[in-house]
């Protein structure tokens, strides 16, 4: 993670990144590992209906409490009309899928930075499919989530197509939204007072 | 899934949600199971750095493609200073936190709904843990993802305490976003020209 502030121009920066900031991290959690460790949250409330909003802000990272954001984001959630919504803003299932899509580009930005590739441009399209008999409960054997989803990825760089499709197998592997998607990852919901 | 846009005022209405509307919904799916079939879709293009942006407008559901919204949403995602970023958006591992939370607060309101359940409020507060080694290939014993997630229910309703922890449950089993991050579900990630 980054242990500067100021920028100067002359960094060595590649795809918007500091390269040099980027194999400082690497090398700061290698002699200790609990920088790696972060907490992300959010906190949510129902508005009525299926609209419902959170507020993102605080974490814990790089063995401290961030304290960089002075306001938090907010962000909605609801649903289009045959979904018994209003289209208030995007639903979960999409947002899900922003989420994934944004740490594939990442990922992908981060070790092509870290490769010496330089990226022109990445688009992706993604697409997930989901039958809703399982979150009505009208069939046991159909699961409430997504089945599958597919990142369609347009990525141009000053490297081969083999570079790239070794690059995105590599991102599979590690982007942490892929991750969390592909292994079974524990949700534990809990009632408070 | 509705199939009606007017709602007159003597309708009958639950927790924001046309009750009839909902059960109607259910037997439509009973008689022909096509029209649980969802698919949403992002798409997505880096901007620079960790920095992109997400369109989300048109999906397919309910036997046809949805044409409800003029305009997309659009959604930023970005990181913090610690992270290589300015805070231009939320994470995405706080978006994939958004998403679980808007997906189980509105599980909870459908099927409390269906249940003759009237809330009063839901705030929910979630919290997941990850290791960075994972992203940076730094430990190939660490998985890239979250390594769990807690959800934090406070939930007024006009049941009893009993009730609300069964629904929690029920919730746990049928919401789709938990679905999807309790199971492995399969992702392809591939280069298009």
């Amino acid at each position: 993670m980054s242990t500067q502030t100021a920028r100067k121009p002359e960094d060595n920066r590649r795809n918007g990144l500091d390269v040099g900031e980027l194999a400082q991290t690497v090398e700061a959690i290698k002699h200790d590992k609990d920088l790696a460790r972060f907490e992300f949250r959010v906190r949510n409330r129902w508005i009525g209906g299926l609209v419902n909003r959170s507020e993102i802000q605080g974490f814990y990272g790089a063995g401290a409490e961030d304290r960089s954001r002075a306001e938090p984001f907010t962000y909605l959630s609801g649903e289009p009309p045959i979904l018994f919504g209003n289209n208030e803003a995007a639903g979960a299932g999409e947002f899900l899928l922003h989420a994934l899509a944004a740490c594939v580009t990442s990922t992908t930005v981060m070790h092509a930075t870290a490769r010496g590739i330089r990226i022109e441009s990445i688009s992706t399209e993604l697409r997930g499919d989901v039958d809703l008999r399982g979150l009505l409960n009208l069939d046991p054997s159909v699961p409430a989530g997504y089945r599958q989803i597919t990142v369609d990825v347009d990525i141009k760089a000053d490297c081969s197509d083999a570079e790239l499709d070794e690059l995105l197998q590599f991102v599979h592997g590690h982007s942490p939204i892929t991750s969390t998607i592909t292994r079974p990852v524990p949700v534990t919901i809990r009632r408070v007072a």
